[in-house]
Formats: C-alpha cells, sequence, structure tokens
C-alpha cells in the first residue's frame, strides 16, 4: 500500500537535514538526502514505535550507525511528533539543544543509542537483538516481539567491529536485524573505491545473512526488500544503491556532499530540483498527516501490547519476573567464605560471586571473548545463548572484543537485561571504543577484565597490562574497581550491578591471593577506599592483588618500629566522591604516602598528594613465573618495606 | 621435490614444542603440532631465509599471527641455525631467555614482529607486503623480491583488525602475501563452532583474495597450493584443515590441546604414536641436515642478492636512495614561515611540515583512515598507493584505524621505509591495541591524530576527546607531542622521524590558533618543555592549542601586577628525560604551578607536584561551535586567568 505522500515525505527529510546543516554551517546532508527514501518507507509503512510513549519496551529500535547523518533522524522523530521541536532543528549542533552533532542517547525523544564512531551502531543493533530474542523466549511474543531496523554506511563495513558483530550476529540467526547499506560509492575523502572493493553482499552471505540488492531511491523496491527481511529467519543486509546528496544538482554523488554544508545557492538548486516550494524549517501538513497515519500503527500496537502485559502481569510470578527484569531492583550480594590464609585468585572468587548473582538478578546476561573458563564467567546455572537455545544467558562472544563491548553496549540499552562482557584486561584496549561509549552514554554496561597486571607471568609482555588501569581511570564515568579480597569481589560486583548511571570494570587476577584476615565488606568497597590496618607514621594506599603485599610489608615495617597504615582502595572514583573529611581521615591528611599497585604509577600522585612515594612498573613486563617476576621487579614484602623504609628515612 | 627427512623435521618441531611447554609447565602445545607439518614443507622448500644474516633485508618474512604457537617459531628458528640454541627451548618462558610466551621482535634472531594479541600478526603481514610492494617498485625485482608467509588462526579471523586488513589486502592485490589459516575446529575455550560459522574462503573471495582449501597434513598438498599461491596476483588464504595436538592420542582436537601441557604420561603416548624415540631436547642429526639444506638456498639467494646489490650501489644516485631507505638518516626542518598574530591550525601547518619532510626522506609512506583532507596527510608530490600505481606513498587505509596501526607497525618492522597512520585523535582508541604494540617493540612507528580536544566543536562528544592524552602519555615508550606553534609542529615531525626505538604520536588541532611573538624552535621542543615567557611568580605549564590561551591569561594577570611564568610543554616524554637541573629551571622549583590542557587533569599533579592548580575538563564535552565551549568549559584568558588569580589568593 504506498501513500501518495510517501515521497513528500522524503524530500521533507531531505530538505530538512539540508536546511539544518545550512544554519548550523556544519554537519552531514549527504546521507540524510541519500537515505530519506528509505527512511520514509520504513518509518511510513513498518517501524512500530509510538512518540506517545518513546521508551515503550516492545518498540522496533531505529539505529542510525552512519550517526553523522544525524539530521535523518531527527528531521523523521520531528517529523512523526517525538519531543524533537522544529526550535530544535534550527538549532541543530548548538549548545543546549539535544539535535548535536551526532545522535546522543535520549530514549525519551525516540533516540536509541550514541552513534557516529563508526561500526558501533551496526554492533549496538546486534545487542539489541540477542536481547529481543532472549526476552521473547522468556516472556513470550505476547510481550516481546520487534526488529532492529539498522542505517549503515561504507565505512561502518570497514570497521572491524561491525565485521566481528555481523560475523557473530550470523552464527546465531539473529533474524530480527534489518539493516540498510547506504551503497553510495562515496567516503568522506572520495569515492569508496579507494579503499573498498568487498564483494559486500558475497561477503555478508559467507556470515550467514540473507543479502539484497536494490535501488535505494525505489521505494516499492524498499518495501519488498523489507517484506522479504521480515520473512526471513537470517539477518538481512540490504544494499541500496543510492546518491549521496540526492537532490543537489552540483553535489550529488561527490565527497562534497558528505560532510559540510551545500551552501545557500545551492540548497535554492535542490529546492528547484525537488520541486519543494516552501522556505527553510516549512513542512506541509500532508508530510505530519503522512507520518501521523503512520504512527497510528505503532500507537495501536503499544495499546494492544499493554492490555496484553496487564493480563500477564496478573499472574504475580510473571509480574515478579517482569519487575525483575525492567525494573533493576538492588541486589545485595554476600560474601564466599574463604578461610583467611587460604589462597584464591580473585577471578575466581568473581566466579562463585557470579552464580550468586545469576540467582538473584535473573536479567544478568553475559560472557567472554572465548575465555569464558580462564575469566570465569560462565554461569554455571544456565546454558548458552544459541539458534536452538534462545534462553541461555551465556554468550559466546568469540574473539571479538571490540564487538563484544558494542553488543553489551546494545543488550543495556535495549532495557530488559543487564549485560556483562569479559575477556583479559590487556584487551581492554581492543575494545576501548565501545567502553568509552558506554560512559559517555551514561549506561550501566559491566566489563570484567582479568589477568590484571605482569602476574599473569609466563605470557609475557604482550599479554601484561601495565598502563591499562590508568588509561581507564583516566576516563570520566567509567568506575574501575580492583578488589583484593572475596569481600571487595562480592562489593564490585555490588556496585557494578546497582550502579544505574554508568558502567563498571571489575579488575581480577589471574594469580591466587592470600586472603587476609582484615574486616573488609561489600559496603566498605562501594566507599571506594578505607583503613584495614591502622597506623600513624606511614600511609600505604594499595588497590586489589597488592593489597595482601601492603600488609605483608606493613608486618615487616612495624618489626623495624614503624607504625604503618595501610589503606585499601579498590575504588578510586567511589572514594573521590566520598566527603573531604571522609577522605582526609583515611588518607590521615599530611602523613607521608605510599602508592603500590602493580601497574603504571601515572595517576597516582593526584590521590597520593605531596609527600609520596609511587610503588608501581612503569615499563613493560616480561615473560616468566610470576614469583620471578616478583623478585625481579620488587614486588616483594622485603622489596616494598625496604624501599619504604629508605624513603622514610631520607625524607 | 620431496625429501625423506621431512617428516623427521615436522616431528621434530611438534615434540621440541610439546617438551618445552612440558618444562615450562606452561604453554600452548596445540598449535605447533598442528601446523608442524606446514611449517616442515614451507620452511623445507620454499622459505628464503639465511641464519648467516637474519636481517638480510630481501628474506621472505614468516610471521606467526597465532603468536601463542611460539614454540613452533623458535623450534623452526632453532633447527634452522638461527641464534635459538637448544638451551633457550630448554628454558622457554623463563627470566632471561628470548624464547617468551609470545614472539617478541628480535630481527638478529629471525624473530620478525612481536605477536600474540590476535590480528596483529596478519595485519603487520599485509603492511610488509605493501613495504615489499613498493620497494619493488622502486628499486626493481633484482633488490626487493620477496613474500611474507604468516599462519593465523580462527582467532585471527575473529578479530576486526585482521578482517580490514584482509579487505585492505584484497583492494590493493597484495599478491605477495601466503597465509595459511589454520582451520583445526578448536579456539581457547571449546569447539569453534560455539561462536564462528564464517564461510572463510568465501569471505576472503569477498574480499579479492585466492583461496584453497586443503589437507593440513598432506605435505604434497602443502606445496602444491603455495605454488598455486605464488603463482596468483591476489593474496591467497590456505585454508589448511588441521588436528590441533596431532599426534596426541588423548588431546589431539580437543580444546585441551590449545593452552596447557600435555602431561608426562602424554608426552609418552605421543612419542610413541609419532615413533620417535629421542629423549626430551634431542633431536636427530637428519632433522638439522633437512633445515641446513634448506637454509643453502637462503644463504645462495642471499649472497646472489649482494652481489646485486653491489652492482647496483655502484651507480651513486642508486646508493645514494638505497641509504635514504635502509640508513635512516637524521633529518632536520625548517620552520614554515608563518606570520605571528595570524591563525592557523596544527594539523595545518603539518601539513606543509610534511610536504617538506617528504622530499627530504624518500622513505616516507603513509596516509589516513579516510581523513587524508581533515588530517592533512597526504603528501602532494606523490600518487596513491594502488594496485595500479605501487610507486604512491599516499596511503588509503578506508576506515580501517586498526588495521592501519597494525599495518603501520608491519612497514616499519618490514624495514627500508618510515611510515604514519592518520585520524583523529578519538580514534586512538580503535587503534590502541596497534599503538601498544609499536611501544612495546619500540619501533618508530608514527601516529598522526588531529582534532585533539573539544574544540573540534560541533561534531560534540562523540568525537571529542578527553581522557586520550592522559591515556596516551600513560603507554610506557610512546613521545606523545602536542605542538601549539609552527615551530613546534616541524620539531614534532623532527622528533618523530628521527626517534628509533619507539613509535612518536603528533596531536593536532583542527582549529585555528592565534601564532604567538615567542622564541619556539624545533630544538626546544626536542627538550620537551622550556620557558616561553619568564616571570617569578606562578608558572603555567601548558601544551598545544592551549598555549596561545596561557599567553594570554599571563598577559591578563600581568595587568592584575602578577609576574607569571608559562612554559611549553609539548612533549611530557622528552621532558621527562632532561637533567633534573634542567626541569627545575623551567618548572622554576617551589613556584606555585599551574597545568593548563583542554583534556583530563589526570597525569598531571605528576609534572606539576606539589603546591599546583590544575586546569582541564574532567567530564564530556558538548556539540556546539568552538568558541561557546571555549566559554562554557571556561577556556577563555579572563575565565583562565579569574581561576588562576583566585587560586593564586586563596593559597
Amino acid at each position: 500500500m504506498t501513500d501518495d505522500r510517501e515521497h513528500l515525505a522524503a524530500d521533507a527529510i531531505r530538505v530538512l537535514a539540508m536546511d539544518a546543516v545550512e544554519a548550523a554551517n556544519s554537519g552531514h546532508p549527504g546521507m540524510p538526502m541519500g537515505m530519506a527514501d528509505i527512511a520514509a518507507v520504513l518509518w511510513g509503512r513498518f517501524l512500530r514505535v509510538d512518540p506517545g510513549d518513546p521508551e515503550w519496551p516492545d518498540r522496533d529500535r531505529f539505529v542510525i550507525s552512519n550517526g553523522h547523518g544525524s539530521m535523518l533522524l531527527y528531521a523523521v522523530l520531528h517529523l512523526s511528533g517525538f519531543p524533537i521541536t522544529m526550535e530544535d532543528l534550527r538549532n541543530f549542533r548548538q549548545w543546549g539543544y539535544p539535535t548535536a552533532g551526532h545522535p546522543e542517547i535520549e530514549q525519551a525523544r525516540g533516540i536509541e543509542t550514541t552513534t557516529g564512531p563508526l561500526g558501533q551502531g551496526f554492533a549496538n543493533g546486534v545487542g539489541m537483538a540477542i536481547a529481543e530474542t532472549h526476552l521473547r523466549d522468556k516472556f513470550g511474543s505476547d510481550l516481546v516481539d520487534h526488529r532492529i531496523f539498522g542505517f549503515v554506511s561504507d565505512g561502518d563495513l570497514m570497521e572491524g567491529v561491525a565485521s566481528e558483530a555481523a560475523s557473530l550476529a550470523g552464527h546465531l540467526g539473529l533474524g530480527r536485524i534489518v539493516y540498510f547499506y547506504d551503497d553510495n560509492g562515496i567516503s568522506l575523502v572520495g569515492p569508496t573505491s579507494w579503499s573498498f572493493s568487498d564483494d559486500v553482499p558475497k561477503r555478508f552471505d559467507s556470515y550467514g545473512w540473507q543479502t539484497a540488492t536494490i535501488d535505494g531511491h525505489d521505494r516499492g523496491a524498499i518495501a519488498d526488500a523489507i517484506e522479504t527481511a521480515i520473512a526471513d529467519e537470517r539477518p538481512t543486509l540490504i544494499s541500496c544503491k543510492t546518491h549521496i546528496g540526492f537532490g543537489s544538482p552540483n553535489v550529488q554523488d561527490t565527497a562534497a556532499a558528505h560532510g559540510q554544508p551545500l551552501g545557500f545557492a545551492e540548497t535554492e538548486l535542490v529546492r528547484k530540483a525537488l520541486g519543494w516550494p516552501y522556505e527553510p524549517f516549512v513542512v506541509p501538513a500532508e508530510v505530519y498527516e503522512f507520518f501521523s497515519t503512520a504512527m497510528e500503527r505503532g500507537s495501536a500496537a503499544r495499546s494492544a501490547w499493554e492490555a496484553r502485559r496487564l493480563l500477564a502481569v496478573a499472574d504475580s510470578s510473571k509480574a515478579r519476573l517482569w519487575d525483575a527484569h525492567f525494573d533493576s531492583p538492588a541486589v545485595s550480594l554476600e560474601v564466599p567464605e574463604i578461610d583467611p590464609g587460604s589462597s584464591v585468585a580473585t577471578r575466581n572468587v568473581s566466579g562463585t560471586v557470579l552464580q550468586q548473582l545469576s540467582e538473584l538478578a535473573p536479567a544478568l546476561i553475559g560472557g567472554a571473548a572465548d575465555l569464558a573458563s580462564s575469566t570465569s564467567t560462565l554461569l554455571s546455572s544456565s546454558t548458552d545463548f544459541s539458534v536452538k537455545e534462545r534462553a541461555g544467558r551465556n554468550l559466546r562472544f568469540g574473539v571479538r572484543e571490540h564487538a563484544m563491548g558494542a553488543i553489551v553496549n546494545g543488550i543495556t540499552v535495549h532495557g530488559g537485561l543487564r549485560a556483562y562482557g569479559a575477556t583479559f584486561l590487556i584487551f581492554s584496549d581492543y575494545m576501548r571504543g565501545a567502553v568509552r561509549l558506554s560512559a559517555l552514554m551514561g549506561v550501566p554496561s559491566i566489563w570484567v577484565w582479568t589477568h590484571d597486571s605482569i602476574f599473569l607471568g609466563q605470557d609475557g609482555p604482550t599479554h601484561q597490562p601495565i598502563e591499562h588501569l590508568a588509561a581507564l581511570r583516566a576516563m570520566p564515568n567509567l568506575w574501575v574497581v580492583r578488589p583484593g579480597t572475596p569481600a571487595e569481589v562480592a562489593g564490585a560486583w555490588q556496585l557494578a550491578i546497582n550502579r544505574t548511571d554508568g558502567p563498571t570494570a571489575l579488575i581480577l587476577t589471574r594469580q591466587g591471593l592470600l586472603v587476609p584476615e582484615t574486616d573488609t565488606t561489600p559496603e566498605l568497597t562501594a566507599q571506594g577506599g578505607y583503613v584495614v590496618r591502622d597506623g600513624h607514621e606511614v600511609v600505604l594506599v594499595t588497590t586489589g592483588s597488592e593489597l595482601p603485599l601492603a600488609l605483608a610489608a606493613a608486618d615487616l615495617l612495624e618489626g623495624e618500629g614503624r607504625a604503618p597504615r595501610v589503606v585499601s582502595m579498590p575504588c578510586v572514583e567511589a572514594f573521590l566522591t566520598q566527603s573531604l573529611e571522609y577522605r582526609e581521615d583515611v588518607l590521615g591528611d599530611g602523613l607521608p604516602t605510599v602508592s603500590l599497585e602493580a601497574g603504571a604509577t601515572f595517576g597516582w600522585p593526584a590521590i597520593t598528594g605531596e609527600n609520596a612515594l609511587n610503588i608501581g612498573i612503569n615499563h613493560y613486563g616480561a615473560s616468566a613465573p610470576a614469583e620471578v617476576l616478583a623478585d625481579r621487579f620488587g614486588f616483594t614484602p622485603e622489596a616494598v618495606a625496604f624501599q619504604i623504609e629508605a624513603w622514610l628515612s631520607h625524607r
């Protein structure tokens, strides 16, 4: 069923995008002008969203992975009645307006996720599809039954993160994915052919996707391809041959259309070419009516869904299950009982805590990048999420760290689930693009990174983190928790699962740690830093695996007549949110202070302040057993005590 | 021509690997046991290397991207007479031996590059192939005519960095690449089928590669596939069906073979199964003879090559060209003349300097990840490196930052060229895995990162670096240079091109900077930090785009009767290598100190010490014009002067 107003709707998107970029004198008109027909058909005929309740859980998700084309999204949201006003469009890319250069997540306005760094939206959508598929299995298609529609560019397809995510989506048979590839032959700098000659359909076929190739300006063909995609059990990539900057006589099909205003004269020519008689930011009523009609489809669907949901939650067990997924109740964890004096790796304590958490939080789902056993992140009470087993809560990401990060973000922003992704700390580098987006978006993705220092030993420098703790702590809004005792491990997970406004990283050891005879609790952990052994002469501030070391060094210092205090600081970020009074109490305002951590000292002076000694390792490690490295690099109680004593006596 | 000793050679590799892992009680026996037949055929019949001159420039390159199988490399190097002794094999993964858990670059021993983090070696090889192809065009196949042979795993193929590199290698028709895919169906954690179902040959076909599928234990088939690969103009992926842990009755074909010792009892069973009667670390003479014969091929080739090279460099212009590529002469750059008081972006100054450098250093090659114009990194005197134009020095990496990083590393470790890779600073996150390897290897890759702060403006928070300078400075051996004047830009490039023992990052602005009336020179830049305006009351330490801001704020402070000093610190790492006396001279030992940088303050306290104010931005930015952001976030001369004055008067 074609609506005569559909072509007007497409032109409205084109012209709004062009004019907003012109007004901002900054932005990317090419993609919105090229993909407007696809957007008009998708929003007009298929997408089920409801501007009356933008966050309705069973809505279809619309993601533009080519986020530089943000004006397409803002235009279509505005025309459809989401809270994006014409004033917002006029103030594209201006301070204080929701119409940022690249989409910034704000689901209450219909912006599903933050995109712009290429490939991320592609992989976010894969995470959303995992969430949908898993929740549909859990709650039934009465309550969960939606699709993920995405716009992707050649840039997205060149990025490794998208390749990884595409491969996994094919493997997992995520048929709810329908992506439109904007095959316009132009990248930022020039013709795509300068650097890209993949046979894209063949490539996606090799991943197990359904593919189609169409004229991206033929609205009938677009609709047919969507119908076919919906009927197919595989994820679908529709390659759409489009003209970047469609409608612009002089700029269409050139790189000049990609990322800069067309210029006023050219916008006039576009108006002429399209037969668009309206002034900038004036849209004829038929266009609003077109979208309004389309939105009725979503609105009706939402009403029907709401009725079904009320019926379903009349069953109290189903109501509890629903709330456990969509209300994020706070979780309190018990500390695994492990005898002081025994030795245990924090990754293994974490594994134990995770089993407990998986019972308390049925919304928990996650996995590792081929390191489930090494990171102790397999939920033993569940199965693998697979084509055959949609109820599985263990995600086998394969050796795809970056996609794992973006997929965990996608699950998290989808809602209804709490997701974690695990690998070795060294490979946080591989997924940093995604980790940053979790922090920027302020969403509570959980990162589990084990093998957290040179003490992983013989795998050697390629696998030994040095600068990673510093590099992660430098990232705003990411909380980095490095626990050193079983109670701190439980506290770390409790902090992560109860956090709502940003991601948490758990940093865990490969090697066993001596469980100390100290009073540590999850609550103390949540304070970020606290005194584990009091003393009035010198303060040792330490984290994770160096806590037992600091305590042993403190024993030696005490033997030499010193009165050392030991402060455990599993989470610097949490500590910095405490009152100044508390912080000074813990750090012993003015006492000589030593930081001790098996990583770069970069960043510690901000905590230890004046009058400090920072013990760490500011060079790469070596391949040898952990105890040899401890000896060579000065991480024995004797070496630490000696260094502190020498420093104290020469100050 | 089959050598009867070939199967013995393969078994020798298997057993040495197995026994070394057993002795270390740590390591990965599965890959070497599974790929030993391929190694025996490749080294025995094809590879042209010379243990008498391991660094011979025209040698074939052998890369194991699946670096956890390092014992295969060490075994074959030992057997072939490279400087890896039996003692080194006995001490696999021990302190002080060259036989690290994962291969650490040491070309004098035959270890071409550092691998282990998956996908890196795959992409390094693509860089090596670019280098070979370009240099062959430049010097002729008399002097440059070799191949890149690589071993890759399913893990490599799952990593995005390898996907990116494969796509580019296909696009560029890098026919000198011959990779063997160890298709053993097993990953670290279990069957590959848990997370990977790509049709690999089809996928590589879609990239433009030649592909073959063979039995990886059929030595005749291996040889035939190599012959076919050599005859083909495309890069080749040979999918080899292998048995991980081949020869082990109980562990073969299981994940248990991947990453742990077999156990003594099983090693005995392997000996029985293979009919290998020798004790651990005992190898029969026939095996040494087999490899010795094979090495004669490389040795003869090297002698012939040396003769041709001597003939060629009898021509003095060719000798000069050769030396310019293989002797890395020091370069001195002139400062572009730009009037003080005018405004220029450091990325544009860099573009000007780069043209000069490209004339002075014909070995320079590089490019950007689809951002050549934005990063000003196109060499205007050259062309694009492409299938048709091998002389081109401009590399069009496409939107593939991670592969760009690993490819630049590959070109650099290949030798004969100096390579750079450019993108926006924000996307240093995407390529961090490769950047770290350049720093760990201590090789002089050059990274150019522009759009270096919130002042890129309207693209918004997804594109605005905050924590990146800190995260990069935390990385050992990476030098981060953020110039603020034309002289400092020239100095930055001079520092980068003359560095030999590690990578250098150039951090450049998108926005124009006022060119100050100060004496800055490339030589001062190389000192890392220096006084640009003297004063005795307070020290402003600043970098890059905040240098003009600091100078303007200093003017205001002077107007209020203060005597501020301004220190430009374009390279913290270089500054820290200066004498304590110099550093105290510059920083005015004991003076109140302010750091001013439009990024996270994390890390600055280590420089500013006690008694400091750190002005920066420790949260994400916003999408608005740069001048609005400067105003809102306190980066105007007035706001900076006010903040310093308030701090000084309340200390």
